[in-house]
């Protein structure tokens, strides 16, 4: 071996070592060169600590010391002294270590970016070079976020006696909702394997093998047009659980949550968590993943202008939309300019225009539509909405589900343009939404699609109406929210062969395509299958929640960038036409 | 909620319940009418307990118990009682419950095969039901036994300061060796990810990234013609270590082998385990894995017969080849015929032939050979050999790879054919072999491949010859061997660009396509990259050995047969034509 193994890490070291000689090993963060000493910040894993090197003292160790250039790999042995201007900032800051041996483990050329730094460095760059990017003590600690994270996890999970059970990466294509990677077969040539968007029905499979408590934390993937906060595969807890009901998994969870960020953050959550439905955060929040660290609630106006003669407001409640109003707090100071933006904005959630009326400071009204309002109708949407003097109110009146959108929209928009959440930073809110339709329409098609998925088991109450081929039901669906970021979405399962059979009717799909695609569910079904339901986490974004960054490439240690490519190893890459054939696939010629 | 739910599991009663009131979720594992007396065994995830309805007693209970059948799922509450005649094969065997209340919560159609029974059922079967398969409590602890080593791995490696870091399922691939399964790309289209045979590269570039001890357990996927024991994707712990030399990556894995074989099997491992260089093993046991609960150790003969008249051994001793022998103890029985067996056994490992003397129970010696020997070869062989009467010698003369192998093989399989492996079960033996040739020759093209991979050390003391293209060198390399089977596999890795530049060429790449495949790496190993190295253990193996089945299938939730497909489900499947297009590709035409 070509170097001395150090004795302790370079985040260990405290005044209680001094006079100690000691081994380090790691690599040269910074370098300082004083003349009559030089200083190097030598790194590893654990930290930081200040090597010196005397010239004055010990010619041969400061003529290497010397040597040294950034990232140098090293071995350093000497003795631990006080630190004659101690740094607070630093684990190790009053101490350092006089250098009395050295050597260069290994050279580096000067890297494209300094590892000590965090300026502007493009993520093209940073992307390329990963793992000098993953040098970076903040990307260090995300990866140590990360990795706790997988720890408590499988620490909590098998402490309530789940059973960690790993399901195939390489399934059945059934294509739902997103896009399937394709694994073409080889062994059976023309049949390909599909990577698993979600493990959910070998999860309730596993439910129908008896084994109760399932987890797993396990890599998921979706071929889709990527956003800058998707990534094609990405890591999801995985959670089921047999003879329980919806409280049962939501406890569950809550422990789980708690325990996560107690160990994490050393942050005491609430023993249980507000619940909202998906009706009620709607109504009041605009959104089903709402952030209740501020208020700023809607407030419904369809009594209050159900007779005043302004004829959008009127045709909208004749079609049985609704009239919604947001209190912009402190806002009447908008110009024309910023309310136009606003409607811009609103626009983009599919407003046709967007209703104000300003309240200013000596109590003046400004609005466009006060010319079709009486002074009562007035005076009673300030009323509604709480407004005072200095107030701008917004009003969106369309579908119940657009005019609420909007608002919603516009209520995160403004709370970040006026600096809300640089006041609630460090806050954590939890909430749980649940009762979730279970359907939705395609606004296109008009075909229903399960909201959650096709194996949510509808609500009790409207189970009825749901095998009469009802389709405004509720289903027995959670979604955990964390300062208005979706974390968690799970649901009970459907357990019945038939109420199965007539969900997929309901989606549209032929009784042959059914037996298809997902006979073998059928048939599990048919043997003694018990009451499940379960629940799944993004692990990435949970990292990112607790680690406060909005960059989910952050979190992921290689990541892909937004057209699906790892800047790094250049992939995907070509492949000989050889072994496509050999897969019995040839390339689509180009003009077909 | 249609059911009541359980106050304890099926596994947790005794006699300290007796007169307790309690509720039991489950399944009906075996049900008895003996008319007067109905007896369920109702089964959940953690054990059976026996439940006894009296129709006398109660009429409306027995009138329900009497509807229930095979695998219908229910609960039910009654008393527990002593049992009049106690089962003391059951854990719960001295108790059973008197039901009071019973409910059937989802009937079941009649299963397949028993789940109280192991007998009979036809593989195909019980994959295409795995769901009724996996219900055997035999499968339960299967997976129990999985879980549990699962946990123990994430516990040893965090409490030894390792990080778990998640690497790219969707990487580039890179073909060596084994077939990649392909992704094809639809955002880059004609290009491909390729699914990780191992991630090796990337916990290489995760220590050129600092972080120093990294533990993952990763899926890997390998688009091999499958054998009986191998699965197209299988379960991985991957290790690596920086700043370390062999030594501390094996003393890591002894910790870490100890812990599991303490938890799970509550035996205790040697300190340390025994090691053997490649060739000392090959020499010894005529393999690279030998099972050393036995002794049976080849001898070499080539002093012996080096003045013999026998011209195969002297054309194999003038090639530089071995002459190798094999004491089968109490072997001078055979028959003609079943000596013809082993000899056909043999020509499986290449054996032209096998030569053979037998000491007869009177000391008379009998072999097709013998009048080739002089009486001094005769004895000077059944010394060395320590034969006594009763025994035969098997004898290979061929090169040194194949003679050792051949006697290897004769060596298992006559150990099989003798019973030996009944008297060590339950027996552990733990096993390093290191120091395995860098190279290896391909028979048929003569081109040197990297025994383990293209990424490992040679050794220290052959360095300088490998930098001169000498391909007769050892590397820094070890495989963990238990009862004479492969469970893990490592080594040091190459920490410097221009000996990672000399591999690539002496495995006959081109520059441009080292540059082309490996270029990032060959860039990553110029800043300052850490002397590491690591080790992988396969995880379906390990719960094998630890489980005691040869199955590999009967230690994975879901696995797929030798052709790749999943009965149960019937993946792979066939996709559009449709969704074909939009990834560029199309089949290839019959012929072509």
């Amino acid at each position: 071996m070509n170097f001395k193994k150090r004795s302790h890490s370079c985040g260990q070291l405290s005044e209680k070592n001094i006079g100690e000689t000691i081994t380090l090993n790691g690599w040269v963060h910074v370098r300082r060169d004083l003349g009559s000493l030089i200083f190097i910040d030598l790194r590893d894993r654990w930290g930081i600590t200040q090597l010196v090197a005397e010239p004055d003292v010990n010619e041969k160790v400061a003529e290497k010391a010397n040597e040294l250039r950034q990232e140098y790999c090293i071995w350093a042995s000497g003795t631990v002294r006080q630190r004659e201007k101690p740094n607070l900032d630093m684990p190790t800051g009053q101490i350092e270590i006089v250098i009395e041996d050295l050597g260069i483990i290994n050279r580096s050329e000067l890297p494209p970016f300094e590892i000590s730094g965090d300026k502007n460095i493009s993520e093209e760059l940073k992307l390329k070079y990963r793992y000098l990017d993953l040098r970076r003590p903040k990307m260090q600690d995300y990866m140590a976020v990360r990795n706790k994270l997988s720890q408590i996890t499988h620490r909590y999970f098998e402490q309530n006696d789940f059973l960690e059970i790993e399901t195939p990466v390489l399934m059945k294509s059934t294509p739902e909702g997103a896009r399937d990677f394709l694994v073409p077969s080889r062994l059976n040539k023309g049949k390909f394997y599909a990577l698993p968007q979600s493990p959910q029905i070998f999860k309730q499979i596993l439910m129908m093998s008896g084994f109760e408590r399932y987890m797993q934390i396990v890599k998921c993937f979706r071929d889709e047009d990527l956003r800058s906060d998707r990534q094609p595969e990405f890591t999801q807890i995985d959670v089921e659980m047999s003879f329980v009901n919806q409280d049962d998994i939501l406890a569950m969870t809550e422990g789980f949550i708690s325990q996560v960020w107690s160990e994490i953050l050393d942050y005491k959550t609430p023993e249980t968590f507000t619940r909202l439905t998906y009706h009620e955060a709607m109504e009041r929040f605009g959104s089903d993943k709402p952030d209740q660290r501020f208020d700023w609630e809607l407030q419904n106006l369809n009594e209050i202008v159900s007779e005043s003669n302004f004829k959008v407001f009127q045709d909208v409640l004749n079609l049985e939309g609704s009239v919604v109003a947001l209190n912009a707090k402190d806002c009447a100071r908008y110009s024309r300019k910023q309310i136009d933006n606003l409607t811009e904005f609103a626009k983009k959630y599919g407003a046709k225009g967007l209703a104000w009326i300003k309240w200013t400071s000596d109590g003046e009204v400004k609005s466009p539509i006060a010319k079709f309002l009486s002074e009562s109708e007035l005076e009673n949407i300030k009323l509604k909405v709480n407004a005072e003097n200095g107030d701008l109110v917004l009003i969106s009146s369309d579908t119940w589900t657009r005019s609420h959108t909007i608002l919603g929209a516009l209520r995160l928009e403004i709370a970040k343009n006026e600096g809300i959440f640089d006041t609630i930073k460090g806050d954590y809110h939890f909430l749980w939404i649940v009762d979730f339709p279970m359907f939705e329409a395609d606004p296109e098609s008009g075909q229903s699609h399960a909201m959650h998925h096709p194996f949510t088991a509808p609500h009790g109450g409207d189970l009825e109406r749901f095998m009469q081929d009802d389709k405004d039901i509720r289903s027995v669906s959670h979604d955990l929210v964390i300062n208005g970021a979706e974390v968690a979405g799970g649901s009970m399962r459907i357990h019945q062969s038939d109420t199965q059979r007539q969900m997929f009717s309901a989606l549209g799909m032929s009784e042959e395509d059914a037996r298809d695609k997902f006979g073998f569910l059928l048939e599990a079904l048919k043997y003694g299958t018990p009451p499940h339901g379960g629940i799944a986490f993004g692990l990435d974004r949970l990292v990112m929640i607790l680690c406060g960054t909005d960059n989910i490439r952050d979190v992921i240690a290689f990541p892909k960038t937004t057209s699906g490519t790892s800047l790094m190893d250049e992939s995907p890459g070509n492949v000989d036409v050889e072994q496509l054939k050999e897969l019995g696939l040839m390339p689509l010629p180009e003009k077909q």
